[in-house]
């Protein structure tokens, strides 16, 4: 791995600082404000007993995900996708990429009949909000849970949770590969690649993108080593908080 | 005044602990993160040089602002607006309710041709959003304007700020007046009222509604006597937020 | 009350000439064609056996208001909200208002599992057209409201109606406070407000805006006074107009 | 042609009382509140100077129309399209039909670059509410256009009215052909069939439409005579509204 | 009739060739890709048990139809309609047309309580888009009908098909009658007229619009004559064309 | 690899047969009608002089992409997004996916000011939709430029065409990796995986989900083998189909 130095002063292959407030809202069952950097997403976890009408009667749950950015989150202010009517494309996207990571790693015939929608709401941007978005949802995710497990809505042996799951992204810039790129570097970035990769290490999502040039086979492979590297680091991290007492769940 | 004791410890003249986290987005060019006891409301300022087309060329600025609230700011998840496809009647009442607060004490020729958006995200709801909001949002239309001014983008000597301005609610519960009604304290009162004032006193709105019985004037009269006290003291505190260094600002 | 004349020939304290026409559809179960001078409104109360779903089995009905402005009902004429896909702010707002002011003085008991939606669909426009709204809605509620006893919907004994409602404008123009505003003196006047007031004299809704220069409470003082006299006569309109037999409604 | 008497009473080639209220609106160019039997339509014209951007500065205008019911127009009330979020397919059908219709009898040459809406908004309906409303819309454009001269946005020497047009419905109905039916016909008609006639009687739109069985020529013939007898009448009845002082207008 | 060459060498009452390829899509109860010269429509009818809630127990069937065209169907591209997230008014107008076609030959009894959704996707268009769509959904109902009466959904006596249907437009083009126009003659056309004819020659909806000069009665039997020529040649090719043995249909 | 037979009798490292029908479309400036197995996409590329205005006066042109599926393109009928009103987040993430694709192998310097529309509508879909639309769009999109070459839009030395580019999905069942997966197959895919990838052998993109368990790094590169495999292949079909004459298009 290369020693060459960023802007921000970390290696290539160093995370930004992260940090995890979980059970930063009262309301919600599950929350977590995590921040990578200056990028800042507040993940909860809404638990609701029963499943939409269509699922119902199969024993099984169901876990779903909404990403929204705030209008002034980003250097310039967007419009709210409320006021323009309508839910763009790229947001879409991301909210279906936080579903499906974060079913990955759930046993829906554990969790039975009972849904969970993380909210996944981006209060500042930096670079790296899908990614912080997917790390920040698990910890609420398991908190939520736990609550269920608390409230007897979930049976009280086997726990839903297969695996933790976290994300990173990874980048070619100047033909270099990086590690958690932060927005000046994204927008660089020849090829930008987001990866979601379970406790054990096993992959959840990859998706390699060509931003400017086309990849080879021995850049995917680069990028994929620090992917792995980076995602090892925030399970730990979120053990750590997983661990830890919650800021807003009572003993 | 009486001296009933509220859930929460309070007199029926006092205010929940009131904090302002100043400069708390490193985006916008004013924001801050306000707090009306569990109510936390995001604010931020976006200052645009120009203005919408159908206002241009008369040397008048323009001064605006979005309310919304996130879907786990609540005690029961509520669905986004966006994904809906429209803003609620609920929300634009109160978008406007905030624009037209913070317009009153902007001198619109001071400004020139610049436009703030205030926007107001709820992140956590526990009554007085909407009169958080503008006292959050005052806050930071201060700290834009001062932007727009260093940047020369407003004129060096009149300030556009002729009076700040603040909010809060008032309502009758069991017969009895009540400053800054919690949630739980909201949904019982039998007459609800948000009242707008500025830091010398005078009225920018007032907006009573009988949700039970039908007031009298005499309740009235209570209800503006301790809307006025909880103004004042806001509005001290807006003062002393203003005269500290901010979070996000660099000096 | 000061003695200065409008343009229109009125003193300060003078409704513009009122007149109900009851029962002017013949396919709603109530219905009022109202004018406050040149501000019509159609007024239609729609009777409906049950309720919201989310609302049955308690015993108790739902009253509901809609209000819309015909395209040309304005000086300039404007984009349907149909065509432009979503109702605006202020039609929200106003709405909402309405409804409001009438359930306010419906007992829910009483009118039993029964829906009552008012619509107020503005045909000409200048100024009050909120107030008219209300007053003539209240009409034709108490038209549906008889039409559901006659039906045996609602119970014989106790009516639904615990007081009558109705609605005007007030504002200071020149430093003069003034009674119903017409379009003209409401585009000039410094501080606006729509009071909502029962036939008892008891305040329902009381919405002072700041349009210019904030006021002070001995300014809301003298509103308030204005807006009390005017509603008591508006009282007396509406008890005449229910006391006549009405146009559509056959004996 | 037979003489079956019918629900109201009329022969089967008689139209129902028609009458025009021209100039019913204060605010447009031209208006007419026009009456079929039970049926009422509030037709505006608005005038504009100018045309939209796509077509300036060819020399020519345009004249468009949108046509809508209230919510309680009907016998049950409907949703309003405005909440709705959309136009519904028959709304926009008629509004096309009126819209083209009244372009036939206009020399867009001749009209300059204005632009004419026509708004037709139905208050309350019992069949026939398309024919009435372009037979109105006709009476607005006149006055519209009549105001556009006086006002010099229009030349002065050729009127660019061609003709004049108005529409009336007819319809098999147990196997007689009848004219202009009432709303309790209409659903029992077989066949239905909407006739555009121009003042010398040259169509300008047939629309029928077999509702139960199909129809063979000869029913068709005798549905155009009687289409053709009612156009004519019709076309008397607007020639004597516009010879007329209209309400108001300003002589 | 007269002899008038046409841009194509046709002469005035000359179809344009005519092709059904029958059964072109595997996945639909019935299916139909017809080409009227350039113009190419893909006609699919999908067959499902049950009726919508509204109908259901009455014992009767419910046939719909949609109608769409490729945004590059067209000379110049053309914005999706699911794009700018409103169906246009021609596109509601067609399919409303499309769908009363073909329930004018279907026995609702005879299908019970069956939905058949027509589905028209224009391809490719050029002129008679509607009219070819309503041509090529008679053979694709009539082979989902077929699949319906094997799956025993329906009664094996009675056939739902009371008849076929068949459209042609015709048109006025510099005085001369014309059959089934191209594109190119279309937007040429002084009077332009949609008919829908059944197989035994009798009218199901005849829909004539005046776009240049209005037109009188000698006219419209001229164009009466055309089509009614035009449709019996088009219930020969859909006889042909259910005779044959279908693409896409596993004997 | 493994030689496991498929439902349809293809090795693992098969893929289905590839059919184009350049030229499909007398409209486009390009076009393919292109069939992997039974799933088929009509690919249409619009050809435009100028770009969006936000774009322009920077000598760069502008690729972009919709797709769509027919509402009967399925096994069971979908609702269209048109009538939904709006555009769902799996066709919003396709039509990105394609975008970006083809803009990998375009030099929008080259290109000059000139915007390209890729419209890919499916047809007929049994697995890989999105695969097949990206290779079709290649061939549209390849005679498009070269159309603007002969119009002498785009400078007629070097081709904006840096490379060709092409998809395939991959995935594997029951633990054996497979190319090209039919629907039957991809609904019961443990990994699913879309590559795109360039002429010369360099991806574009790379998406894998796990979609049942979560893969390793030697599924991974398995998987990445099949694809350069198919790819391989399908640049092949791209190029005899290029090479030879089309279709709609006159020499």
């Amino acid at each position: 791995m290369t020693d060459t130095t960023r802007a921000d002063g970390r290696t290539a292959d160093q995370l930004r600082p992260v940090t995890i407030e979980r059970g930063w809202s009262r309301q919600a069952e599950g929350s977590a404000l995590i921040s990578f950097g200056n990028t800042r997403v507040l993940c909860t976890a809404s638990f609701t007993n029963g499943v939409p009408r269509w699922m119902a009667g199969k024993g099984r749950g169901w876990v779903t995900a909404e990403y929204a950015m705030l209008p002034r989150s980003t250097n310039e202010r967007m419009d709210r996708e409320a006021v323009k009517g309508k839910v763009g494309g790229r947001t879409h996207e991301i909210s279906r990429l936080i579903g499906r990571s974060l079913r990955a790693v759930v046993d829906m015939k554990a969790l039975g009949e009972n849904t969970i929608v993380l909210d996944c709401d981006v209060l500042q941007a930096d670079g790296g909000t899908r990614t912080a978005a997917i790390t920040g949802a698990y910890v609420a995710l398991a908190d939520a849970l736990e609550w269920g497990r608390q409230k007897r809505f979930i049976g009280q042996k086997a726990t839903p949770l297969i695996d933790s799951v976290s994300a990173v992204s990874v980048g070619i810039i100047d033909g270099t590969p990086m590690l958690d790129l932060a927005y000046v570097e994204d927008v660089r970035a020849e090829t930008d690649m987001n990866v979601v990769v379970t406790g054990r290490g096993l992959f959840v999502e990859v998706q390699g993108t060509a931003e400017g040039a086309p990849f080879d086979r021995s850049e995917l492979n680069n990028l994929l080593d620090l992917a792995l590297g980076g995602t090892a680091e925030l399970a730990g991290i979120q053990q750590t908080a997983l661990a830890s007492s919650a800021l807003g769940i009572e003993g």
